[in-house]
């Protein structure tokens, strides 16, 4: 695999031009040659449901997506449009915060394959999954 | 297929006392033996590129996954815990309000699949998916 | 969506180029601009578990592939890569000859995404699923 | 995670069971407490592009499934049906035997998820993916 092209806070700082990102307060909590770690600061507005108290798959699908994409700028100095997202929730996700670890399966000179697993603050995986990212010119 | 046991208004009250569907502002605009509508209203925070004002690919996840549920929930009258969502992103969405049709793909006693389109105002599909739901008692 | 540019005889002749497709018996048994229709004759080999005679997993996801891709050959002119493919599993397929009928969900210029669903001799559907398919020139 | 309760000859004598699995003449190759890697014999039938010679991607569907399953299987004692699979393909297969190499995401009382890298002889990863597994009682 190439070498890193980004370090961790040029990565905080464009993945903080988001507002989506901003909302979900994103960081760069780690990052080596083989991926990264993007933390998320739990909010209110996240739960789904508020009996049990639960975090929303959607806003677990965004981190896993965010920090997918972030392990490939890393590597070529730009996040990529995501061409499609499969996620997989293991255990219902308690309010607090959430770290996401995320590793590259594939880089292509078109297309690309990551993967993240999100942790909550007992280091219990609550979910995991992969994006295929587009990392050609031009689009669809 | 079954028939509808949840109505258009108390499907809205359910899915509106999850806070971030509220924070979507999620509403129920159909409902019939075939599947579900669900509009979300579009806010700045939803944005992913501020230069472009696409929004964020985490946001159409948990649309998607939202309306899926929502289409089993009209048939056995209560939401169900996802498994895993699978999101293809056909379009960047700019800014503006969303709908998602969803409908049941395959309704079974432990676990049921079911699939959604949102489209944006001027009826574009942006982005398609499914998620697999568990129907049964009980679980993992 | 543009018109069909093969006509099934010539999708037909393409698909049964491949020796897989042909140890599958493929055959194109419908072709309309909304989608094409796939047979597979079943054999003993593709069974999975032997007591249970059920058709194996694989078989089914070679034949929405298989499908999926068909039904943007007939737009395009060529069959295409498959990136990735999701597929769901709704019942045990019993021992006998499948049906396939694909549609295009997005066909774009880089990308597209086509599903399919396979149904059993008595009509159920066993099996469902979609692919994404690079359309573009190059690849990776 | 649990210890497993399965040994690789037990295992292989289950896997081949199945005529699917012969026709791919699928072999147990290493198994360990991290999981199980199953290799597959390659034959002129599989290939999907004659003038390419690429192996046809329902087979390497096929192998992903069996060896995610046979993970899981190691540790609860038995095949388990699929729920869904998901199958990502990164470069052409050339002719030639393959191998798989699969362990376990989360192993569940109701749900598992398990995942699987496809290598060709000279070491290369062609595909990979994940499934999603049935391990409680009864189903749908």
């Amino acid at each position: 695999m190439s070498d890193n092209v980004l370090g961790a806070a040029e990565m905080e700082a464009r993945l903080r031009v988001a507002p989506f990102s901003r909302w979900m307060d994103l960081r760069v909590t780690a990052l080596d040659e083989q991926g990264v770690e993007v933390g998320l600061t739990w909010r209110d507005e996240m739960i789904s449901n508020p009996t049990a108290r639960i975090t929303h798959g959607g806003v677990l699908a965004a981190l896993i997506d965010a920090a997918a994409d972030f392990a490939i700028a890393a590597k070529i100095g730009r996040p990529v449009p995501t061409v499609d997202l499969r996620i997989d929730y293991h255990r219902p996700a308690a309010p607090g915060d959430l770290r996401a670890r995320a590793t590259i399966v594939r880089l292509g000179s078109t297309m690309a394959v990551a993967e993240a697993e999100i942790f909550d603050a007992d280091g219990r995986m609550v979910a995991s999954g992969r994006g295929t990212y587009f990392t050609g010119d031009g689009g669809s």
